[in-house]
């Protein structure tokens, strides 16, 4: 692909159907000029535990303008922060120097059970053998539509497995749980198994995509399961009249992301480029840390607060980020975006 | 167990040879008093994915006083935070009410690799058809013991991969990676394995204790890989003569956490309440969120702070407390300790 495009390219957290092309299908380019979807190269390696080499490629291909924009998830409502997200976003090398978030899209996450049902033959013959070897279809909760005494492996991205705990403590207790980099890949897997056995928690799309049976449905913790993604690109390259993450809904202001480091050796370092947004009455809407890698227990921070540097007609942000630079042993101003929710 | 106990019981993630085992072992009751470590109920039940499972157990045994103490982990120095503990801590439906962190211990983390070296025939026959089979053991890192081409997969505890990535896509691209409740959990399943191509990531105590062969060492991406663990206890059942947390080095000031929440519609309350430490001039050594689960992207805060709520005699403990009573729409003291590092 070459670095500019006619029509805008978004490189999304692979494969096909996953929640990362959800969320992609809603990010919008100008009227009348489509975008093109398409899964991060990595996508199709097929790696057995790949979301980190995966999401590194949305990274890259962005960094290297071969894709317009990327979608990448953030954090999800019951599960918290996406860490790789986070690695990739502290750019402890240098690696992604021209990321920048650009908008964020909400999707909600309704997770379905996907596999093989239970042979008639096989169920009728436990049931002769043992009466209470299959206490889901002896008393199905409204969300099991069969039974799943016969599955023992389990696939899913590590995030679903985090958003479906209850359901799995109650109905697959005991099965083997196997990592995999995507909720839709996990539905892919499934679908080679030939001994009816596996399954998958993945989504609506990955059913008929992969020809499964839905054994379950919404079998997420909660019911208001959402999962934040960021849209990513490299701001000289993405031109003004483009709005990749404009939804068809009300705008309700900015936000922007910075991340910092502090002195090490200064007491109260923290609380201090904290206080530069409280300085400017800046409301911080998230603060998430991890570890700098420079030495044990020093870590880089993001903090997510309302405003937008380029919309900023009292100044706040220009002065709470020239108070950071004072404040902070380094810092990086990482993307400002208008609000659709 | 009793819930008063003549020796002090510790119960640690098991099984045993953990890494939590080592750092339980690191703790001291008072001078001639031995402590009993004991992994948690749920260390010998097998869980194939039972970290939440075993680190709810251990916080289980402290709240009921089957235990003196536990000790669970916090952070890795490479991996960040432990968001089970952290879940506990937030401790939602109130199942914990009378859990606190009593101390901090550090644990240096070595990685191996452990599992059966390649059979010699298998290796030559290898070799003759496919000279591009064995790159590890043609070309070895000086970590790297044996040819790990025959491995096809590797067993581990979640943290133990994300801190052995690097190792992981350099000599085991590709092998199926299945997370298992501990370290030393993964070391046992291999024992057992009589393909000979499983390995685990564990500790060089697992090593002998499940009779396994070497085959990689310090494979950590990061020499300084570091583990913090918590101690925890009840309070009102911990003598005040125990010192369940002092190391033979020096005393180096004490730390408190608190957790809180902040009301959702008051622009700068996160701020505010960050401000109170601030205020009082006390130095914020960390700071965590996690989802309340209250309402989506709403959160629990968690911050540690330098200083010690019963011994505070300049009143800024106090002082910073009371003002976030006043800030926070709800907070904990969650406990507060000496610095032996």
């Amino acid at each position: 692909m070459a670095s500019s495009h006619d029509q805008p390219v978004v490189s999304f957290l692979g494969p096909v159907a996953s929640y990362s092309h959800q969320a992609s299908s809603l990010t919008r380019a100008q009227p009348g000029l489509g975008l093109l979807l398409t899964p991060s190269q990595g996508g199709s390696a097929g790696f057995p535990r790949g979301q980190m080499a995966l999401e590194t490629d949305v990274f890259d291909e962005v960094q290297d303008r071969r894709v317009t924009a990327g979608v990448v998830p953030f954090e999800n409502s019951t599960n918290g922060s996406v860490v790789f997200t986070l690695d990739n976003l502290a750019d402890r090398n240098g690696r992604y120097k021209d990321v920048t978030v650009d908008g964020e899209i909400f999707v909600d996450v309704h997770h379905c059970l996907l596999g093989r049902k239970k042979p008639s033959e096989k169920l009728d013959q436990a049931h002769e053998t043992s009466g209470a070897c299959a206490p889901a279809a002896a008393s199905p909760s409204p969300s099991v539509l069969d039974s799943l005494s016969h599955i023992r492996r389990l696939y899913s991205h590590p995030q679903a497995f985090g958003q479906c705990n209850a359901f799995i403590s109650t109905y697959l207790k005991g099965v083997e749980i196997i990592d995999v980099s995507s909720t839709s890949k996990a539905a892919e897997i499934v679908s080679q198994d030939e001994t009816g056995t596996w399954a998958a928690i993945s989504n609506h799309l990955a059913l008929s995509l992969y020809g499964l049976d839905l054994l379950g449905k919404n079998i997420e913790d909660r019911e208001d399961n959402t999962t934040r993604f960021l849209v990513i690109g490299t701001n000289p390259s993405v031109p003004d009249d483009w709005d990749l993450q404009k939804l068809s809904i009300a705008r309700s202001g900015s936000k922007s992301l910075v991340s910092f480091t502090v002195p090490h050796t200064a007491p109260g370092a923290l609380a201090d480029v904290l206080g530069c947004f409280r300085e400017f009455n800046l409301n911080l809407t998230s603060i998430n840390s991890r570890p700098s890698l420079l030495a044990p227990f020093q870590y880089i921070f993001f903090v997510e607060f309302e405003g937008h540097r380029y919309d900023d007609a009292d100044g706040r942000v220009k002065g709470a980020l020239e108070r950071i630079s004072q404040a902070a042993q380094s810092w990086r101003w990482l993307g400002s975006w208008e609000r659709y929710r």
